[in-house]
């Protein structure tokens, strides 16, 4: 999430009542999680295994929870609990704003874009030229929808990143403040759900296609003209390059990368970065032509072992 | 699609701006794609390796991107771009009707119908008698359900097909003129969606269940008094005949059948023709004894190798 | 379900019109299935094969197609058709009630709770203190939300059991009359459905956290703090007990217990009981060492019998 206007780090300092060490007026533009943050923006890191990659990440502030030497041209603010700081950070310059009507007032609906009964429009989003969206479809606030694009009946967008932080007295909600993002001349299936990103973006690239009941995870990126049939579904953080087509129920492990012109076909589990233009097939996934040779085999090996017996 | 009443041939030339080689008195009944299309009906062809099976199908007139020679009793079209045609067709003659309230006045809902509230109800929407359609349902347009029939909350009836032409550009969406029609006494689930034929019906059967989030494709059709538990996917112009049991997530791919009384248990994925009263288990599918020996010996292999190495 | 008062058997038994062996003033306390029934409680039986259950079980009050000698304490009620007679009993205790609103005039709704546009709640459910209620949910009759609660728009609570008895003539209903508890700090994604028991409870312990499009079936009890990811399926009356963690698009079959902080990886298939603080994978599910050591043996087996045959 990106402040607007910057604000003061003096300010976050007194508002989150923690210790500084840095400058009071530099311009804070935003937060973000280290593996997204930008210059200019907080990020926050509470163990010691992640000190290096924060403190050597392109944040320009972070909240840590011991001190340590302060590298050139980054500030630290100590916080014995940087999750819980960063956390109502995200609370207090993105709180939950709730909505008295179906379309909000501050939604900004394009020309020609037709909005059928029972859909919610929360507050803040943008939706382009000529979209249609179905009856009962349910869109949160800040998602973002690009010009000629379908949305069907059931279908959210901007639904909360499935994030928590396990703590002894259980799991404690991150607070999602980023957005989901739509392209152009994209198809969202019926009963199909795309999370918000944490504190980035979720987005689907212009011309993609998602059939029913697919689910798309926070912070996930899809390229355009992607072709997911229904009931695919993918975990947080994964980059989908352009081109990729996912079969009926494929599942998508987090964190990793499916090269562009990947096929995978039906009931795939992705558990690895998948090469671009090769087809795939298994759960775990293996290509597809090995793995249906692997079940050639398995299928003979009744008649392998009596031969292998009686050799 | 059915034209009521009639086309005459001339007119439908005449809108696509497309040179006839026939009657231009000839009355058109309708249009519909190759392997549902019937006598009096228009279909498209726009690949040499279907042009056999176009101009030998039952349709009376055949839009094609070549010259050939005139089938007796045909009529054709020419046109460097028949999908397009043909789409310029279905949009002209069942465009998308917006809706301004949730209940449709075009719908008709039989006696006894319960509507519960946010349910919508689409234009030319049929209901039958005694039907329990409970909250935020969305029926789309020119949906027919039967008597006695529940449909649970988040369910969509006749979502568009699934369906597009890749084009170099990227996905071209073919515009569904087809239906959903659902018969009764059958029980929809939560959040299930059974999408529209693309020029002809999807049906589910009488006495049919299908518990939640189940995904149905368009043009399948679903015999009677079917089980299906949840989150089972089935894509596109599926037979399912009578009393076939599917268990929670199983997949089905399309263009196949699964013969009468066929059991398939959970999580199994199938991949071609099912024959009647079998059971069946895995993906992909096979005869469940079948696979569960397979499964034994796969767990008994690491004793059998070493037995083989020591023989 | 519970009566409210208590009803004399006598007038159930002339309501059913069934003959009574037993205590006509004897006060019935509500009516349950035989593994869920508690004294004071009606059940009902009606096949040999279960007769010694029902007899032996804690119910005080047995529908029975059979003249069996009464058991000391138990009161007996003959019907042909007990199923039928139970299921009359249902409708007539917990008959469905339509709304007129979106909002029931007979919710009682906490301090704090948001309700978001959309949101169906029914008659008789109780939701807690500073719950949000996101756009587009349904909420059915009697259900029960903790406090601070979030439930994603699209869901369902309280969806009908997904229970049937198949007869001659196709599939009947059982009408249910349990209810959907869920706690307190919970979470419920987008398009995620929790059925109610079918004359028991379903229920979600404190804490925990369900993604999207998760499948929870009747008379499931699920523990607290577990974790579900998306697209996960649960069967009815499994147990879940605390801690548990089910990652994406794993499916439960019917009727077992997971143990305490046993953690399943994606797309497994459960179909027996786990045992706690153990690890899971594969379909039908094992242990994921084992699994894994399995997978790694089948990909080195073609080496392995070429290796066998040249020895």
């Amino acid at each position: 999430m990106k402040f607007n206007p910057p604000k003061k780090l003096s300010e976050i300092a007194e508002l989150l009542g923690l210790e500084l060490d840095g400058d009071p007026d530099f311009q804070v533009t935003g937060i973000n999680e280290i593996h997204m943050v930008e210059q200019g923006d907080i990020t926050f890191v509470d163990h010691p295994k992640y000190y290096k990659k924060a403190l050597s990440s392109a944040a320009s502030v972070v909240i840590i929870n011991q001190k340590v030497e302060r590298p050139k041209g980054k500030h630290l603010l100590f916080s014995d609990e940087p999750f819980t700081a960063y956390n109502s950070l995200s609370k207090k310059f993105r709180p939950f704003q709730s909505s008295a009507r179906h379309i909000s007032d501050s939604a900004d609906i394009g020309e020609g874009t037709i909005i059928q009964p029972g859909g919610f429009i929360g507050n803040h989003v943008k939706i382009g030229k000529n979209c249609l969206i179905h009856a009962n479809v349910s869109i949160y606030d800040h998602s973002v929808i690009g010009d000629e694009t379908i949305i069907h009946s059931g279908a959210v967008i901007g639904g909360d990143a499935f994030y928590y932080k396990k703590e002894a007295a259980g799991y404690t909600k991150m607070h999602s403040t980023g957005r989901a993002i739509i392209g152009n001349r994209v198809e969202i299936g019926c009963g199909t759900t795309i999370d918000k990103g944490v504190s980035g973006d979720t987005t689907v690239g212009d011309g993609s296609k998602l059939d029913n009941m697919v689910h798309v995870g926070h912070d996930t990126q899809i390229g355009k003209n992607c072709l997911f049939a229904g009931q695919v579904g993918i975990a947080g953080v994964v980059i989908v390059e352009d081109d990729v087509i996912l079969w009926g129920q494929v599942g998508v492990q987090k964190d990793l990368r499916i090269g562009k012109g990947a096929v995978v076909l039906g009931q795939s589990g992705i558990g690895k970065d998948l090469e671009p233009n090769k087809t795939y097939f298994g759960s775990p996934t293996r290509d597809a032509r090995e793995k249906m040779k692997e079940l050639a085999l398995i299928k003979k090996l009744p008649e392998i072992i009596v031969e292998l017996r009686n050799k």
